[in-house]
């Protein structure tokens, strides 16, 4: 049988998953490639370190050179975190002739156009199923299966982290610090969780999701984004109420040709697929204008369902269906970008405000009146009895479809009103 | 630009639908192949009945020979229904150089290993992702998005016509044969329905899915079935109160080694993505031993979905993917078998029953005696009241973890205990 040498640069958590795969499971990668995936190399950076495989002699290396200068190393799963050197060894890699295989979301929302470039320029490919949604393999889906749809929208669900975290203060009622803490301790949460819970991490995916589907020219750090870092439990707990669930949502919609991008705590129908997800998963539910409404739900990270992807993605490079689709990918090129975002201050949905009011006569009154000057019309209201804080109360209330720009400017109004306590929340409803 | 000559033989719903897609969008499929998919020509049995879509000058003939005997026609869309002419043709056309798409599972079904040799033969391929699922991509995922996986269960809902008609009994409250009339008149269920209802079609479609899956060789007429044409509409309503959906399940469990295949109604917990699919859709969950768990959900049938499937399968074989693919599948193959499929005797689970009784005393104790005989212990008991049939009352009986075999044993000893009136209903409960 034929046989197609790869390498595996940096063998963490998903490295170890990946060489587990192609070690132990050799048949499973031949029967679908038609030909071995023969693991010459895999390289850490501290030869001493214990980890999570046995690799067979000769193949450990703590020397990237060892696979940038064999000719014979056709496919590199490329799994180095961060920016620096992972963009270096990528580029090198490129430049050796080898495709590259890589997980670093991070990097490709950073550096993505010049590695994309580079890659075309050398005729090369890169593939990148796992950065995005772990062991949903939604980049294969949207890139391959749907090219007969135009996308119209995309919602999803893609840091477990955050999901996680939600799920909790929403099953246990606990505050977001509390939680948070546990999260840390099981490993659900990095020791430095920023990126995860400020929307950052689901940014990048978002951005590269949107680049895919909608042809859009985008800069993660361009996209609205609010995590749920600042979310109080109080909210989690209304929308309960209300019969929803809050999820920190990366969205996409296609409306009158402008791309609208968001990330941020939103309310999901409970009961809804989206809703229903609870704990480290990930899903995405999309419509396209043949196919339909569709949903796809998984493990968004984790050793093995990330290493799933990264193994396929190998998988399509040695048999070369990669190159044929990398090469029909938009993403990051310079081809003209098919959409224009929109400044978001023209999306239009149903908004969940929280108002802290003084508990007085006329004061829902006041309120409605802003909002009503807006354009805004209340669907309900949902008034508390008087909190802890003397004679201040929190006004729930859920509006009509209505646009991000007069939400924004009504809540701004009505933050400024003698009977309000604070600043208004203001969160989407997402169906 | 380059161009590829595609056909489409067959221009009824689904046919009309990627000729449209062909037609009218052909700025995306071009995107997507990195090339023009020409229509070339479009076949019809009567060039005097109207269709739902306008085709150019030339294009349409009521001759297939046209197509065969144009060498430069590359690609066709095969959407002929039944199994002749089908098969003759879609042999023709792989025998005059053309690779195919199809989307005629039935056809498969019964000539699969005679079509996929004929074209490994002549080094043509046939692409078939809008036979299974409709929209939902299932074939491509399990192709080669889960390469690295060996995937240990799958359970479907595949007909989109059975969970329409069960949706209704459970929503409304109606028997199987009010709400099939229903679905006739809406156009959910054909004049005829029996495939649909009686299980056979989610069983032709088990039986691609388990080659993929699992490298198993079967006859879809070996796969133990019943349909939901049989079904009780009190089953679903007692059900619903024990907390569960009565679906109809296709499924394909690895155990131990062995294939365990079924097409049967089942309960599935109320609440579970499964038990959330409703009316006239699709849905599969599965697990992979990398992956863990997956969930799809879409349109299982209708114009535009399949013609996605079928336009994704066209793009695919033209710009070399399929090719590629179709080489590593196992789909009909000579290779051995990769699983033995069990004798369904053994497969393991939890069991609905619900025997009819005389409400007499020791009743339920008589029951009991024979379950424990063989070996199933009860989780729980529901009782009725007494319904119109004098002094019978239904006895609902949810069992701890049994093997069919067993369940089939006691069940056939209870039927003839003096006090049982019928046959007992049994049920699986999937999760």
């Amino acid at each position: 049988m034929e046989k197609t040498k790869v390498a595996i640069i940096g063998l963490g958590t998903v490295g170890s998953g990946v060489a587990r795969l192609l070690l132990d499971h050799g048949d499973r990668t031949a029967r679908h490639a038609g030909r071995v995936l023969w693991l010459e190399k895999g390289v850490v950076r501290d030869l001493k370190k214990g980890r999570d495989c046995d690799l067979p002699a000769g193949v450990l290396t703590d020397n990237v050179d060892d696979v940038i200068n064999d000719p014979t190393i056709k496919v590199v799963a490329h799994l180095v975190g961060g920016l620096e050197p992972a963009r270096t060894i990528m580029l090198k890699l490129l430049e050796s002739g080898k495709d590259v295989v890589t997980a670093n979301k991070a990097l490709l929302a950073e550096h993505g156009p010049e590695l994309f470039d580079r890659a075309r320029e050398l005729g090369r490919s890169i593939a990148f199923e796992a950065s995005v949604a772990g062991g949903i393999p939604i980049i294969a889906n949207i890139s391959t299966c749907l090219s007969a749809n135009q996308i119209v929208s995309l919602h999803g669900i893609l840091n477990g982290t955050s999901n996680f975290i939600l799920s909790k203060m929403s099953d246990e009622g606990a505050p977001y610090a509390t939680v948070l803490a546990e999260a840390q301790r099981l490993g659900y949460a990095e020791a430095d969780p920023t990126m995860d819970v400020d929307g950052s991490d689901a940014a990048q995916k978002l951005a590269i999701l949107a680049q895919l589907a909608f042809g859009a020219r985008v800069d993660w750090k361009d996209i609205p984004r609010v995590g749920i870092d600042k979310l109080d439990v109080a909210d989690v707990r209304y929308a309960k109420q209300l019969g929803y669930q809050i999820k920190l949502l990366a969205t996409a919609d296609l409306v009158d040709d402008y791309l609208e991008l968001d990330v941020s705590p939103a309310l999901v129908r409970s009961g809804s697929p989206l809703a229903e997800v609870s704990g480290p998963f990930n899903a995405i539910r999309l419509k396209g204008d043949a196919v339909g409404p569709l949903f796809y739900f998984g493990q968004g990270a984790g050793q093995m369902p990330t290493a799933s992807a990264v193994v396929a993605d190998m998988i399509d490079t040695a048999v070369g269906r990669t190159a044929i689709t990398f090469n029909t990918l938009e993403l990051w090129s310079n081809r003209q970008a098919r959409v224009t975002t929109a400044p978001n201050d023209a999306a239009k949905a149903k908004f969940y405000l929280r108002v802290m009011v003084k508990d007085t006569p006329g004061v829902l009154a006041q309120v409605a009146t802003v909002l009503g000057k807006h354009d805004i019309s209340i669907a309900s209201v949902l008034q508390h009895e008087p909190s802890l804080m003397e004679g201040i109360v929190p006004l729930i209330i859920m509006t009509h479809e209505a646009s991000e720009g007069d939400a924004a400017r009504a809540c701004e109004e009505i933050d400024k009103l003698a009977s309000v306590r604070g600043e208004t929340v203001r969160m989407w409803v997402r169906g």
